[in-house]
């Protein structure tokens, strides 16, 4: 059994994502489904990116990750597949790979063009079914070099995503850049930045500060918020800095959104 | 491994599409659940009968695709199954089979009365769980003639599904018959009928009109919209007629809903 | 394949549910995963409990079912796991297994302590991904005592949950404990409790008083509601007394809400 994993913002109230499924298994039966989401927000190819860089690592060596977050689906942006890290990816070249791209550096990246591995006819609105599906599945079953898929890509399109910055001796300046199903909003901001400015600089306290305010401390975890509707900050899941309410939604209370700027600064 | 489909109004917050699947598993363990979808609006057989038709076609053959939207649950209507096209079909007999009845006229219909094909006691309020699930089960095990379920259906209920009509030499008469999570508006028009009379009429253009306004021109693809906030038309997955707007909802921002009057009128 | 069940608070828009499978799968390749759910309401362990009892039996013997509806993380809460009723439980002890361990009684309960059962590094914020998806992927292996995992918990947290009551010698007093997605209001009032009543009686009618209004009867099923927007009771997929509204939302019309006091009165 292979593994493939599925990122799309398809919802999930139609049949694109069962399609898929189904498009799949008719290649190659022997495949295991697992739904990263169906919920990316229509079009947003930069939480794709996020998302998809969240969770990829956590699965076995030799799982496929789809991802299949198309805008420009139809035109001539390209369809591609690389493997690195031990892993396969698969989707279109839009930058929905930008972060994991990054990370692993794939030696090749291919543009999936070869119509052994894609359906016999392609549609101009869905190539999730036509062209993705059936390269993963077909990749899954192996027995080809991926450079079969097609041509080389070398140059994918990256997203310019924000970076975190050390702009003074003990100030981190970042971004938030996801905001979860619990209001959580997730910043770009890591622990170990954090941690190495606080060794170096024997810092007494830390402050941060959001759009709508400014907080003293970060946390151990949820529970150690002295009120349930404050606004307070933890290092989450990711090892990044990010903001909760304990019983309730910063972002929502907050008005917390993807791209504000965030600054930690150490006294 | 047998592949089972679900297509639901269950949503996805209660445990009902999860006890369908363990009442299967107790059954045959040997089974695949792949998930069409469970967001189904509430008691909509119409949608359902949509929404299954545009997926059970992309499964291997042996799929069983089974639907549960069941407004009559523990009336007089009859729960039925039969095999047509390679596949088999569990469900209620209210309609949700409309579509796919229409197209692969099966040989057999048969009720779901046996015993030893349902669970021993049988609720007024969960056929899904009680008589569907595990006839579905069942027939995935094999090792029966469909008949052995229960006396033949031979007047099962059909929808009077809004079908498109040619009511001029330049004009097509449709219907939208589906709404998508990006708010494309779906219509009953196929491609081919659109490209026989431009063909047989060697038309310049093609005008679409639907109640909120008129529009010219069909698109090759949802980037060639030359406005991102303009509601334009296109051939979608299906291979029929669907109004889109590039940057976000065609059915929001254009007030379209299902079973809307579309008129293709060729010049 | 062992069985592994999810039910979370978690939500379907981030990948949080998909890393818990890929986790799971890195330790175990041999498992088929079923969702009960990701849309607990974040935070209610009470509603966590009811949807997980409302659907462990259903699955065959040796389901591993995890829920992890866990506002505690971080904190003192010990993670906890146990074998009854043939099947096994891992979660936090915060109680999500009340009713589960109310029904089965199980002879030892277990803290999850044992390194070599969890992740290497375990975070403040996602006890899911670090403790209990591991360990459940190690209890589905198999090869060791359940109380290799951890020293033993003899007083599990137990929530105090609504019980029904017979308060005369003709009236049952409950709660609305479950509202479903078709709005459906799920109470803790069983069919057998007022079938008893009624046989002990011989009353000839039963009257059902909710806080915004009385009506008489228990229905059949859901079709025999004479009125598609009124609303009626019948006995639901729980063997419990629930309220819906034929072509509607109960719940939504009629203002009902969980922990509302429902009176069942024979005359």
């Amino acid at each position: 059994m292979s593994i493939v994993t599925l990122t799309t913002d398809f919802g999930s109230s139609d049949a694109y994502a069962g399609v898929m499924k189904g498009v799949m298994l008719k290649i190659n039966r022997e495949l295991e489904f697992v739904d990263i989401t169906h919920a990316i927000s229509p079009h947003d190819i930069q939480q794709a990116a996020y998302v998809l860089y969240s969770a990829f690592s956590y699965f076995p060596e030799g799982a496929i990750h789809l991802c299949v977050v198309d805008p420009g689906v139809g035109s001539s942006r390209r369809p591609i597949a690389f493997e690195a890290g031990g892993y396969f990816f698969v989707g279109p070249d839009n930058g929905v790979f930008t972060k994991v791209i990054e990370k692993l550096s794939p030696s090749f990246i291919h543009e999936i063009t070869n119509p052994n591995f894609i359906n016999r006819s392609v549609s101009n609105t869905f190539h999730g079914r036509d062209i993705f599906a059936p390269a993963a599945a077909w990749i899954a079953r192996g027995g080809f070099a991926m450079n079969a898929l097609g041509s080389q890509v070398v140059d994918p399109l990256l997203l310019d995503l924000p970076k975190q910055t050390q702009s003074a001796p003990n100030l981190i300046e970042g971004r938030i850049i996801y905001i979860d199903h619990f209001g959580n909003a997730v910043t770009n901001i890591t622990s170990g930045l954090i941690a190495k400015l606080q060794k170096e600089l024997g810092a007494e306290g830390v402050e941060i500060e959001f759009p709508s305010g400014v907080i003293k401390g970060i946390l151990k975890n949820y529970s150690e918020a002295p009120d349930s509707a404050a606004i307070c900050a933890t290092i989450g899941s990711q090892d990044t800095l990010e903001f909760f309410v304990r019983s309730g939604s910063a972002s929502g209370t907050y008005g917390l959104s993807v791209n504000d700027d965030v600054d930690v600064r150490f006294y």
